[in-house]
Formats: C-alpha cells, structure tokens, sequence
C-alpha cells in the first residue's frame, strides 16, 4: 500500500440547482488537509487530493479515506482538524459524519 | 464499503515539459471504464472517476484501485479490458502494468 491513507476530497462541480460539493468549497478542504498534514508530517505516507463526483452529492461536500473505504458528507473547515487526528492519525473514523454505506 | 472496487484516474495536467498523465489521456480512459464498467453492469458496485495527480506523473498515465490500493502506470486504452476482466471482476491485479509500492 503506497499510503497507509488515502483522502480524496471531491472539488466537482454540477449545474444549479443540483446539489453538489462545488469545487470551491472541495479546493478549500483540499489546501487545509494538504496544510495540516504537511505540519505533522503525515505527507509522508498519506496523501490528500481532489477528486471528480463521489456520487455522495446530496451530502456535499464530500470526501472518502481509503483504504478503509469510509464516506464523509458535510464536511466543514471545523471538521478537518478531527478527522485528521482522530481517522488519520488514530484510526477512529468521525462519526458524526460518516455517510451510511 | 460503498464500492467493491474504486478506481481513480489521473486526469491532471502540469505545465510542460513535467512528465504527467494529461488531462485528455485521462479522460479516454475515464471514459472507456465507465462505458465497459456499465456494459457488464459493474457499475451497481464500482465506480470508476478521474481524480487528481496520484504522484504517480513519471509513469502516467497512472490510476489506483481501492479498497487494495493498486497503483498502475503507462496504462493505455488498449489495457482497460484486461484490468476490468482480471482485476475488477476476478481480484487478480494486471502485474505488468502495476507500479511498485
């Protein structure tokens, strides 16, 4: 396994009035993980990236960890210090944001 | 697991004369695994989408298939068949394509 996790944040963009993640709210999430991560070193061995439609739309914005495979909807600026340190640095995925399977 | 298999492309494009996938590389294999994918009806429990640069631009066009998090690199369109056979529907990763970890 290349990284031990794998994050990646949709930045998709769909026509209005369609529900969606919109790539400027993914891009913000996107730098922040990239940021928070590189200042403890994780970039190393997990990476975080953008990504096209998770299909999760409705949940927007959207993101997904691998290799575990656990789904995020409405994830917020807020929210990125948490999942880091609670999903990605101690393996406990954040449930109040896990979308249902 | 929300998919059996997810498989991410890289669609990114940097400025030359960086090796890289490329965006228009990219997409005819998005596009050719989405076609294929729902022609067997693999797309209920797969998916297939273009993402963001994999770190992986010395060997694009390169992709990645989770849960397992196999990368494959210098993957053409003439591969798809034998990844979506081989990998996808049996779970034998296609070794002449894969990427070391």
């Amino acid at each position: 396994m290349k990284y031990e996790k794998h994050v990646f944040i949709c930045t998709n963009d769909k026509v209005a009035p369609k529900k969606c993640c919109g790539s400027e709210r993914g891009m913000i999430l996107v730098n922040l993980f990239k940021e928070k991560m590189k200042e403890k070193g994780l970039n190393k061995t997990m990476r975080a990236q953008k990504t096209g439609c998770l299909d999760v739309c409705a949940f927007g914005p959207g993101m997904v960890v691998y290799p575990e495979g656990v789904f995020y909807g409405n994830v917020t600026p807020e929210d990125v210090d948490e999942i880091i340190e609670s999903h990605l640095e101690n393996g406990i995925p954040v449930e109040r944001l896990r979308l249902p399977e």
